[in-house]
């Protein structure tokens, strides 16, 4: 990049070398964690590579996004969370059970290695329940292929995950519409 | 949203009520800037609406969301640095005349009140670097409609623009694979 085009910083100084898939980390209490995991699978599917996308919790993944995502075909895989597993959370045990599955999708999807990238959205958010042992995805995560990237969206993301990653934006709240009284809106949030 | 799906507190809370266009600032020295206002483009494009994105910095765009964005046909209009006006940066009457020019397509996109969502990406960088002043883009955003969002993207959001935003959240660097010597990443990057 040439210094003329002004780059910011991060894009700057000299290019490191080797191809190695990142583990990216999107936590904070602010809105774009999904959206920016999103954004990356966009990238990434511009690309021509491979998508798989599994949901852990319900009201993230909009109407929008998935109808866009559609266009790509085959080259995305989106699981739901009801998809073979639900909350409960009246009955620890079931949301344990649940929770369980819902990683068991993951593991089986990264040791599969037919996806570039790989987003669980809000797994985070599963860990800070302690439905799932942090060290039983530490474990999970050691299954992806070398060349494949994951990224975690979460409130709260643990230590042991954060010293893992290779990437980590805390998405911080500093103004919320919802706080000012303004409703959802099309396109934005849904 | 019902309880058992365990949302995400943003999510929750009475609904408040009406249609109002937002103005959203993804700022920070993180990564997920460019890239969550990407998502948010493919979530408006799924619906079926118009985006428009100004770019005021090269190599934020990268060729895997151009390619995937193409897709969408002429529901999304890109409009590139370079594109009517370029840096130079040895001459800071061409670089005001530059930013100038490219306030002026943000202006006159927003003024024709044909898009849903208006994305000035890097736009918070011109101002930082003064080539353009607060008070312009505080006027010419008046120019937007009622229920148009726009998302301002870069480093530095002047306070003058936090206040007038709706939605604000910043994108903190927790870390940073470049810093540990880890290269630019196909589908991640580029």
């Amino acid at each position: 990049m040439k210094k003329k085009d002004m780059a910011p910083r991060e894009f700057s100084g000299p290019a490191p070398r080797g191809r190695k898939g990142l583990l990216i980390i999107y936590t904070g209490n602010g809105k774009g964690k999904t959206t920016a995991a999103f954004g990356a699978a966009l990238r990434t599917l511009g690309r021509g590579h491979r998508v798989a996308v599994v949901q852990f919790i319900k009201g993230q993944w909009l109407s929008g996004e998935l109808n866009a995502l559609k266009k790509f075909g085959n080259q995305i895989e989106l699981y739901p969370l009801g998809d073979g597993f639900t909350w409960n959370t009246k009955n620890w045990d079931n949301d344990v059970a649940s929770a369980q599955k819902g990683w068991k999708k993951c593991t089986d999807l990264l040791a599969a290695h037919k996806h570039d990238l790989y987003i669980f959205d809000e797994l985070l958010y599963v860990l800070k329940y302690r439905f799932l042992s942090v060290k039983e995805v530490t474990r999970g995560l050691s299954l992806k292929s070398r060349d494949s990237h994951v990224i975690l969206t979460g409130r709260g993301a643990p230590r042991a995950l954060l010293s893992m990653a290779d990437l980590v934006t805390e998405m911080k709240e500093i103004k919320h519409p919802y706080k000012k009284g303004i409703t959802a809106q099309p396109g934005i949030d849904f």
